[in-house]
């Protein structure tokens, strides 16, 4: 057995070297490279994936993990983890032939093109037919599978290891009529002061504030480096080299802050795999929800929390005494956590994103049910809108038209994202009761003990276990709205003194 | 014909993509990586060498060769000297078998930790076991080959296409005691004051003026970029992408600025290149000779001429007041080509540059022949020293220890710089036949119809002619070192007043 194991992860660990210089490539593209090599990496980059597929998907790779799946079967061991994930890549990929995907780069290359053209001009008609053939192509991809109880499961699948379409449901259906409910309170309480925000910040200086605070959360700059970049992001090349991407927006300066701790949270979760998972398929968090659970805590939990800043406000304070003359903490700390119900999901509060993550939910599976029709999606999306925020899109660039996502035939991420929010909420339940006084350590900016305790619990698992596993082996109960919808209800009842 | 040379282009571009996609990843290495991330970095870098290699020397690939060579016999067409070049290296690669490359990679590691260890403590002895390993794999290297007129031509070859030892050995044999004789009387004239270029002078300014003068040259910065590393290197990933690195040295500050113009010369010569060659054996530079007569061209023959400083002298005076107080333009001019006979080959001067360079091709030489035992090298370094440059190493360290090639296994390598200086002077005489006026318009700061001839005659072709071919096509002769003696002695006369 050890013999095929090692010819098992010789071959996968060419396949992650291959991975793992692509994503080189894609972060140098980000945050290097000079826009005319656009062509040229973007060749260099299929040539990679597809080597990496070929290498993936032989014949041989599929007799080894045959063999070792047999003689492992059912044991709890890497090993065994690492020859069930290896089995359950290697039969998606081998549904999915070579020419469909080279169909899909092509169809969803044009789309995106669409797209950005389509949001310049505001106008929908020009992404239409595009986001109708990758619609098609969904389709198309769907059909590879074998029949699951909801078409939807393939597709979020692949986002989100074993995660059901009713699952997801259920849990958003929990959800939505606490949130929409606490956004009717916050809209009719007493609104708290902003402004102060979004005066004129010193870019150089915010983005040394939030290096200083991603050194104390423990990212690790020894494995690690943070850049400038169009978007921030967080990409890792192996267990030793997770770095992280900020920016900076002059009409949002504090965003620069919260998107750093956000994005070392991602990069905490990677630098804390077990080194020996590296160049194996239990390397990397094991879903998007749970990654995004990570960034969200360190952000959200964590980073607007009153403990923070009552260590941090003093040195933000003196650091720009101007913006910050005569706002004291509380409101410094409401202002942060402002609620108002918005056009854009990428710049909404806690209380609401997860609205807008599942009018999103809901537009896919209409449209992978052929229940609803591309060309109806602007004034679904205006409808739902209005129901759910109380807001209405002036126009699709502010509306339909805002993500990249489905330009890239990517249906089926969002509502990882809202997942994310629902377990850092779930896990933080559980981390204060294993912690004692943990909101006194954050006040004394130590957070040694928190992320130890992720590490030890999330973080060194890497893909061993399955998301709702993973997160039922930790709380003792599968992706649950209650923690979330307990955790904004306390927050913004004292916030907003419902 | 066609659909096989399409067939052969398309396989030989995934070769050259993985290739450029190591380029990345080494560039990544030097510039930006943690160095926590080292390890895993080698392992991706071994995986991609690996892949492109079995991809390249496939069946397949040998059989389109084959067919296309018969086809295209004799041809002057791009197409028939892409299949000449392509058959030469997959002859080339065929012959070295994939274990001996393997038990290379892991020799050559280990002689370069070595190396480094040695060179610390000045101790050859270190490293003396590793290098008698690598002097055996070369020899069981050029075991491979079909025997030369010299075993040392299939090293030299891999470096400078079709170059024999013979005919560097006659060009070396020119120019020895001419260069030797030249240095006896500059040393016995009355020196010049220099001691002004090593106050302390600002980084930044010194490194935007380097920007300044390569801007002028007409490096594109919208295909490429400069970053500070550990060592000054140009890399190109593709015609549209060609990258420079610079270095501030704190006891040689103007380093800086003749390092920037040498690396812009290589990366010109890249970004000069025929975009169609791209992802073809044609792209990049056609030797490693020819590429350093493009780098010492903008460094030495331009960076360190009078009319280029006529031009720049001003500026640089305004930026540096108090370092060049009182120091006029020919004191500068004189200053930064004082001639030192001197320990350190990177630090050395136009007129010695090239002795060091003949007394390591003499060690290689020898030791491939089997005549110089390894053991006896420190012995015969030095005292090759004293009769070429009158000095003598006070230890290994600033004598035999002091260059990485060896350790590497790079044993052919070091000639190509020496042919480089004789090929940069012996296309300048031909500029300057071609061009009317050149110093007037290098004295206005107007490098176009220069770099436009370098463009046409050099820069264009890539790969497609030989180097010896292509310095014989633009001059009417092959590489020889008259030019070069002409141009020393010239320039030498006139500074020390011979």
């Amino acid at each position: 057995m050890s013999a095929k194991l090692e010819q098992l992860k010789e071959k996968l660990g060419e396949v992650a070297d291959i991975a793992n210089a692509a994503s080189v490539l894609g972060w140098d593209q980000q945050v290097n490279m000079p826009s005319a090599g656009n062509e040229a990496r973007g060749q260099q980059l299929a040539t990679l994936s597809k080597i990496a597929q070929e290498k993936f998907i032989s014949d041989e790779v599929g007799r080894l993990i045959e063999d070792l799946k047999q003689e492992l079967n059912g044991a709890d061991s890497d090993e065994a983890a690492l020859v069930r994930v290896a089995a359950r890549n290697y039969d998606k990929a081998r549904r999915v032939p070579p020419s469909f995907i080279a169909e899909q780069a092509v169809v969803t290359s044009r789309a995106f093109e669409a797209w950005m053209e389509a949001r310049g001009k505001s106008d929908f008609s020009i992404f239409r037919p595009h986001l109708e053939k990758v619609v098609e192509l969904v389709q198309k991809y769907i059909s590879f599978f074998p029949p699951a109880d909801h078409p939807y499961d393939t597709l979020l699948d692949d986002y989100e290891r074993g995660m059901k379409t009713a699952e997801v449901q259920a849990i958003f259906d929990g959800l939505r009529p606490k949130q929409v409910e606490l956004i009717k309170a916050i809209t009719s309480a007493k609104q708290v002061k902003a402004d102060f925000l979004y005066k004129k910040y010193n870019e150089k200086k915010l983005v040394d504030f939030g290096v200083d605070v991603i050194t104390k959360f423990g990212y690790d700059w020894k494995r690690g480096r943070q850049d400038k970049a169009p978007h921030p992001f967080e990409t890792a090349f192996n267990v030793n080299d997770v770095r992280i991407t900020t920016r900076f927006e002059e009409d949002n300066p504090l965003a620069t802050l919260f998107s750093t701790m956000h994005e070392s949270g991602h990069a905490m979760y990677e630098q804390g795999i077990k080194p020996v998972y590296d160049r194996t398929p239990l390397s990397g968090g094991t879903s998007l929800a749970v990654h995004e659970s990570q960034s969200r805590m360190w952000e959200n939990l964590v980073g607007r929390s009153l403990p923070f800043w009552e260590h941090f406000y003093p040195a933000l304070k003196n650091t720009f005494p101007s913006q910050l003359d005569g706002v004291g903490i509380k409101v410094f700390y409401k202002a942060i956590n402002k609620v108002e119900p918005s056009l854009i999901r990428v710049n909404a509060d806690e209380a609401t994103y997860n609205l807008h993550i599942m009018l999103r939910l809901e537009l896919e599976i209409g449209m992978v049910e052929g229940r609803i029709a591309v060309k109806d999606l602007p004034e679904i999306w205006n409808t739902k809108m209005q129901e759910y925020l109380g807001v209405t899109p002036p126009n699709d660039a502010k509306g339909v038209l805002q993500d990249i996502h489905w330009s890239g035939g990517s249906i089926g991420y969002f509502s990882t994202y809202a997942l994310g929010n629902l377990v850092s909420a779930q896990l933080w339940e559980k981390i204060n009761k294993d912690i004692r006084g943990l909101d006194d350590q954050i006040r004394k900016g130590n957070f040694s003990e928190l992320l130890a305790w992720l590490r030890r619990n999330i973080h060194e698992h890497g893909q061993k276990y399955e998301p709702q596993e993973l997160v039922e082996r930790v709380t003792g109960s599968k992706i649950t709205p209650e923690p979330y919808v307990r955790y904004l209800t306390k927050k913004y009842s004292e916030i907003y003194g419902l």
